[in-house]
């Protein structure tokens, strides 16, 4: 009867959306993966978007027939948000791509959920504006939005909670809302912006975002620095933003991490821990922050505190570290990786990496570390070979104690990428009361539960 | 019944209590009116809480017996959110002051919802950190939170919405939730952390919250800068917003409000409007920002730039900044006055104080302008007496408008007083659909409507 109720439910979408419709399996495996290690679980149908009136149809039809409804960017989520758990539709934003309105003068601009934020730079270059939010995958703007996404810049420019001033997203029942008007601030009422942040699609679509802009600094400059050790260089870093220096960046890659990076880049660091780090502002103001940092970097055991102001070196030295992901990976291209996150107190960084390095040693696993320590934040790429059960199982206690040792050390389960299927156990243990309140939420927002059902939490 | 149902409440709330507890006259009437000018609407009895499970005990009696419950810190709102619109208890969280664990290395701090700003700064001082959120009066945090307070910081340093880690709040059914860990940034689930920052005591009752620490900033300097025209001193603001100088402190002062100060805090500055500025950071940036911000000053007709490095001298310039609220009723003693708030995107900042300016010309009111006009944000004091039925229908009538003008121009009908009982309808102008969305929030997290009833919007 309800598998009736979806047939129904799917032919009437096939007829609105015509060619924006398809259940070819082909189209089907395509969207259901990002780039978790987990089970694909494919849709049912995907409908491709072309703007917010196409998603308030979808949602509508869907709505009409329970039919569960899990939006789609770029495909980059790292913990299976867009497994279709209970089947369902995919809509796929990629189409809603347009840049709407660029307002130098606020510097603001207003996107659609499909454009990512590679496009939307190279639309801003020529007017000295950009956006800083950078998770290192050419992610969707929406899609981003919907993980409270961060990445590289975050430790000077915050998060996507930080830089969005409004969204537009279509509700379970097919309403359209905006969540706030322009102003820099507000106190009207609840922040439905930030509710909507870091929903995963679990209660609206994001379908638009107002985001604010940055200038492009005058001054950019970048540096590189070896250690010859992980604590060296998590003091330094610790130093580093304890003194309430602006960094834009500060990026540590263990020797793992450096080893796969030299050889899936072609570059040639010594194999050891290392720092690559960002300064953003007047010509005097990163000669004044970068002296600092080059010598609490010297004091803990730094060297070769290099520079790299070129344009284009820069852009190669930023390259290599976000294709760390696929260079780890190529450390052992016979077993698969999966990344995992999390992020703790400043001061409790060094033991806690200290504690996760030990621990990985301890396991025999093949699992670099690489991570936005200026945040608190850094990830372990888990290799493993999927045939070993064994491994298998170290994996996974693994990710057990590397999640208890951030909750001990006062931290968060996931920094950046988000809950997911993969950290549903794990935010109970993190917020306990806190989740019974977001179940309640849902319940409210979304009664039948057709929009990502399965992820963040269970239901009852 | 109802009414039964309450008296068994009331002595509940009584006999748990003790001294604790009050339903005399005086005390009641202490405990409703805020700053706002409305009718002042007592609660019925007033609880001192010592505790979390104070408010806990509290919650839970006053759940069993549907009594009404509203939050007080130091009785410093504007929109009337303290008015008992529907009787009830009021939990007063003064005695909440103790502030529970300043971790320098993280810079965070962990408070009692009833310690002050100024309490709180006191207590950092000799750590080199301050908290920078300041709306002005010493408000307790917990209120600062309930409001989503700023002030004159907040072009620099944001709004409580950005300073805030977590807090711990009483829900309706007295469960206890603390909304996240002291990590940086999180992507763990919704963001129960910003739903109740500015959600003014309606989804739960703030007992706790951890803040976000600032390192005291190596040069402080202030300036005075007088303008020959209100439009260019905001052509200066808009100027340096859009130059992305990292200004601390921006405020406008139109003729009306320096010639209150001068007679108030005994200044002698031209009656022309003026910008009130800050800078921090190291020597060096310091120079450079003011630098830049005299030469747009002087090319807007901008007069007198003058320098306040030392911080006896700063100090009594921001004084007199805050005490502009106390300074513009002392224009007209025999008037009662109320304060208002909206904010616009920058670009529409010079239009809509020009509108705003001629209204209140058009009008015939007495009516300063003063605004933290670095985020867009400002206030209009409106002086009125009450006996004059024309002069109270004008003042109405110029409320209306300053907000149809705020949201013409892309605005917030409050930047920072909140909704409260004062801004109701024009939240509904402002959000449509989202206000439903708000009440369906409300709903699910407190369904039979205890906490902080009638404020924001109101229940069907």
């Amino acid at each position: 009867m309800a598998q009736a109720q979806h047939e129904t439910g799917y032919q009437a979408l096939a007829t609105h959306f015509g060619p924006g419709y398809s259940a070819a399996r082909a189209v089907r495996d395509q969207h259901c993966r990002g780039e978790a290690h987990l089970t694909p679980m494919p849709p049912d149908a995907v409908i491709f978007a072309k703007s917010t009136e196409d998603v308030v149809a979808a949602v509508k039809i869907c709505a009409a027939h329970r039919i569960p409804i899990i939006a789609h960017g770029t495909g980059t989520s790292l913990e299976g948000h867009l497994n279709a758990v209970q089947g369902g539709v995919c809509i796929d934003l990629a189409g809603m791509n347009r840049i709407l309105e660029v307002r130098p003068e606020d510097m603001d601009v207003r996107v659609e959920a499909g454009v990512t934020r590679k496009q939307l730079n190279m639309h801003l270059r020529d007017q000295g504006l950009f956006f800083p939010i950078d998770p290192g995958a050419d992610a969707s703007l929406g899609g981003m939005c919907a993980t409270r996404a961060s990445g590289t810049n975050a430790v000077r420019y915050g998060t996507m909670r930080d830089n969005v001033l409004n969204l537009t997203a279509v509700m379970a029942d097919g309403t359209v809302v905006t969540t706030g008007r322009r102003a820099r601030k507000s106190a009207a009422g609840y922040d439905l912006t930030r509710l909507l942040v870091g929903s995963e699609g679990t209660l609206g679509i994001i379908t638009e975002a107002t985001l604010r802009l940055h200038g492009i600094p005058e001054t950019i400059a970048s540096a590189v620095c070896a250690f010859d050790s992980l604590d060296g260089a998590v003091q330094t870093t610790m130093e580093t933003i304890q003194s309430g220096i602006p960094i834009a960046r500060i990026e540590l890659l263990d020797p793992l991490t450096v080893k796969a990076v030299n050889r899936y880049s072609k570059l040639s660091l010594p194999e050891t821990p290392h720092l690559f780090m960002e300064f953003h502002g007047s010509p005097a103001a990163v000669e004044e922050q970068s002296a600092v940092v080059g010598e609490l970097a010297a004091a803990n055991g730094g060297t070769g505190f290099d520079w790299a102001t070129l344009e284009e070196e820069r852009n190669r030295l930023w390259q290599a570290r976000h294709d760390t992901y696929y260079a780890t990976r190529g450390l052992a291209p016979e077993k698969v990786s999966f990344s995992t996150d999390i992020c703790v107190p400043i001061s409790r960084l060094a033991d806690c990496i200290a504690q996760t390095h030990a621990d990985i040693g301890e396991l025999g696993l093949l699992a670099p570390i690489v991570g936005h320590v200026g945040d608190g934040n850094f990830h372990v790429i888990v290799l493993m070979d999927e045939a070993d059960a064994e491994e298998v199982e170290k994996a996974r206690i693994f990710k057990e104690r590397l999640v208890a040792r951030a909750l001990a050390h006062d931290g968060t389960c996931t920094g950046e990428h988000g809950v997911g299927m993969g950290k549903m156990a794990h935010l109970e243990q993190e917020l306990g009361a806190g989740v019974a309140l977001m179940r309640s939420i849902k319940k409210a927002l979304d009664p039948d539960n057709i929009l990502n059902p399965g992820k963040i939490f269970a239901l009852d």
